[in-house]
């Protein structure tokens, strides 16, 4: 080996020991990830197991069971995928879609633009039905949008702008269409009911309203959908054929090393969703949401997300033309807030960088006393509300 | 909601609260995963940060690195990928291969036949070089295989076989080839010198010699197979230009949600073998794995890898077609290894299931205490080493 090559001293940490500075504890009201709850950070911590050995095994299946009770489903195929909420979204499309297949996405956001590359890139002839940012996707112009898709594609909860698109609204209409939904930032923070919502496939991400570090992405998928899926998916990591061999008790087939950690850290997560209560979960989320968005306008804010379409668990706000009374920049706000109250917000993305903040209230940050710290927070940091 | 739709009390676990049973505390000598440093189980404990906290963005760009160090090599694109082992062989064949381009791979073991599968999907003409599992790669017949293939492929650590596959010859026969080696058993455990070896792309997993939880791929990309990137790569979540533009310093362009916990031990998992140096980690496996088969043999036992070939990582044996003195069979030895002793060890894949162990001496598990008491706990259950 080459003793030239290794960590450039200047720049790197010592590897071992006590860590040279104290670990930062962020309050996370960015767009995600959220902070764990203790449960989970627990879990993490549990020694570790293979991924066919029979503790594990039962754990993927009672997961399996807690994410259906999430999903409010009896979809067979309901497990973690192994990778992000991106990941869940490719699966989603390769799994459903050949080259040539229509899709209709709706697209008001920066996850819907996601969506029409995800399916482009599987070969798709993608129709957008495009609202602007901030504004909710007209169901009926959706199921208006061709007469005979093979995915109709909508975005529950929008990452980017805080507004919510209607689901329940697209089953009656949807025909033969699969309906494929991103319930990234919806899950555990607003209902999703895909089995009377009729959805096909969902996916998440465990570092939202899960309060689960980021790294898999629950997937369900219906037994419609499963009898559609593609006879030969593009991807071998990804084929939900090949996954089901494993996840699916009995059968047990090794497709890739499960994650294990990961897995347990979400079965932890999930049951301290199923010990509140789903219901008493999206009250406490809404409880936070209403609480930070009543705050923010009682401070001379003007939010984003239009009334009757704001995602609870993700607040949009704008940042004011005019500057802050402060003085301090919408940078140098950030900046403090994470430096001297290290709590986290989320800049706004595309042409809302700068311009609006997206501050998240979920999983176990949707918590009334981090709303109210990041309240006072804002107004001593911007001068908002003294006028 | 629907009140039905929930986990099914006979068969879930309480969601909350203590856990009912004491939790496995395993000694994992299968395939992988291996135990993990104890650094790694701290560090999985750290409080969450932002995917975009200066904190964290340090911990990756030192992560980066760490794995320089570790694959021994300059490339600027190295990095851990948001995937297991497999998400890794994935993203290197759709990023360095596009339809009809032709691929050249060795197949000794399951895992050159996935190479293959992965290979063929992202449309590469695929031609096979074979050898019976067990016996390494011919290196020259690899070379003359194609008179001018883009890729060149094979697996350094065969997972599935316990053999090792020579690297470090092809650099010099590969012409304009790119050369795509699977490091996810080998990097850690005995040397990878990527940049020496001439080695293109490599990716390894988080789960064997690293000591750290499964769910990630380190990947290294050279500046020749970064120009020579497929325009179009047919996977968005792993493509390599859009990943390069978060993980590389200074642009920092969102792509997807970093899973931060596992990065973090990642980073302390690298911090332990930096510490330890990567030549005595190295030891460190070689003398377990000379222990481990030495002892093996001393009790009667038939190594299935061939003597200059084996990996001390990984071990294949013959379970004796006679049976055990014991009297109990195969299944019996394994079950009783894993809930009398708490030892995990691995059934053979393929033709040789039920009839070759795998046993692994990776990472945090390769200590001679490990060994050894493998050893007794072998010869009391299986009679071997009486006569």
């Amino acid at each position: 080996m080459s003793s030239e090559i290794g960590p450039d001293p200047a720049t790197s940490t010592p590897a071992r020991g006590p860590r040279p500075r104290a670990l930062p504890d962020r309050i996370l009201m960015g767009p995600g990830p959220s902070n764990c709850y203790p449960e989970v950070t627990a879990a993490l911590g549990y020694p570790i197991v293979g991924h066919l050995d029979p503790e594990f095994l039962e754990c993927l299946d009672d997961t399996g069971n807690r994410l259906r009770c999430a999903f409010q489903t009896t979809n067979l195929l309901t497990f973690p995928l192994s990778g992000t909420g991106s990941a869940g979204m490719e699966a989603s499309f390769v799994n459903l879609v050949e080259p040539g297949d229509q899709v209709v996405v709706g697209v008001n956001g920066l996850f819907g633009e996601r969506m029409c590359e995800v399916a482009h890139r599987a070969g798709a002839v993608v129709t957008r039905v495009d609202a602007p940012w901030g504004v909710p996707i007209d169901p009926e112009r959706l199921l208006d949008a061709h007469p005979s898709p093979k995915v109709i594609a909508l975005v529950h909860a929008e990452t980017s702008t805080g507004v919510r698109n209607e689901i329940g609204d697209l089953a009656r209409g949807k025909g033969d269409a699969l309906l494929l939904v991103d319930a990234v930032t919806s899950l555990g923070g607003i209902e999703v009911a895909a089995d009377s919502w009729g959805v096909d496939i969902a996916y998440s991400g465990t570092q939202k309203c899960l309060g689960v570090p980021p790294g898999l992405a629950p997937l369900t998928l219906s037994a419609r959908a499963q009898e559609r899926l593609v006879p030969r998916c593009q991807s071998w990591y990804l084929d939900l054929r090949l996954i089901a061999g494993y996840v699916e008790s009995g059968t047990r087939v090794y497709h890739h090393t499960a994650p294990v950690t990961m897995v347990r850290a979400l079965h932890a997560g999930l049951g301290v969703l199923i010990d509140e209560g789903l219901e008493a979960t999206w009250a406490r989320h809404a409880a936070c949401g209403r609480l930070l968005q009543d705050g923010l306008e009682a401070l001379g804010f003007t939010l984003f997300a239009p009334e009757g379409h704001r995602l609870p668990e993700l607040t949009t706000v704008w940042v004011p033309e005019r500057g802050f009374p402060s003085g301090l920049d919408e940078p140098e706000v950030r900046e403090r807030l994470l430096r001297l109250y290290s709590i986290e917000i989320g800049n706004g993305v595309g042409e809302f960088a700068g311009r609006v903040w997206r501050i998240g209230c979920m999983g176990h940050t949707a918590r009334e006393r981090n709303v109210i710290m990041l309240l006072q927070a804002l107004e001593e940091l911007t001068g908002m509300g003294a006028a």
